[in-house]
């Protein structure tokens, strides 16, 4: 993996704090291939994020996989670029108890400052909890304070 | 309004404990129309949400979003009853800084246990940061431990 900086890699290599928002979804940098597009990624679920049946929210499971597909075009942008999703599509597919869960995401296509990202929600036993599309945009750095 | 019971309505009279994954998000009802099948719910956004440019990370509005589609449905089942969100579909418009947000949620359609479901999600200026559309299935009370 190259030296890489920017947002997203400062905050990897602990050069910039974790973002507030990654930090209360228990977020961890696993591993990325930059050349493939691709982005593992761990969050902590914890009893906050549960249903009154004891299952991590589909709201924190749809949470998590916007913090995979961002990071997985983050990942591979220059240092002055940021990104801004654009929509995001999540399909539920079965429920899961607090713990650890790992998020994969991956670039499925860019052109130009558009991208088409996906990814997915695996539970500790392999078990796919639910998947999501989502469309990007890459932005300059200094553009981030006014994009959705 | 009728005096309703059951999952939603106990936690919105007192009756139950707000469910933790609600509290996290700071959700508050508001007000429902269950004839209309309409619903105002309420948010407060923390710095714990933010991204590194100080605006809510979309992941959190898109966590919102799904606990403002999740109890416009509730509020119009039967005691014994419960919802699961199959799919969100979510955009994302502008930025938003925390604050309290505000929810309106609303089933476009239902027939028999499936349900169309949209969502907005505005700011305290009455600007609109983002909307999404659900699909979700009303399933038992007691099928909710299993569902996704």
């Amino acid at each position: 993996m190259h030296t890489r900086s920017g947002p997203f890699w400062d905050g990897v290599h602990g050069r910039a704090p974790i973002p507030p928002a990654a930090a209360t979804l228990g977020f961890a940098f696993v591993d990325a291939d930059v050349e493939a597009g691709t982005i593992e990624v761990a969050f902590q679920a914890t009893e906050a994020f549960t249903n009154p049946a004891g299952n991590v929210l589909g709201a924190f499971v749809a949470a998590m996989l916007y913090d995979t597909v961002g990071p997985a075009l983050l990942a591979t942008l220059a240092p002055d670029q940021f990104q801004s999703t654009l929509q995001m599509s999540v399909s539920f597919l079965r429920p899961v108890r607090p713990g650890r869960l790992t998020g994969k995401g991956r670039i499925v296509h860019r052109d130009g400052d558009l991208a088409n990202l996906e990814a997915s929600l695996v539970d500790a036993g392999g078990r796919q909890i639910a998947t999501a599309t989502a469309t990007a945009r890459v932005i300059p750095l200094a553009s981030a304070p006014t994009a959705a």
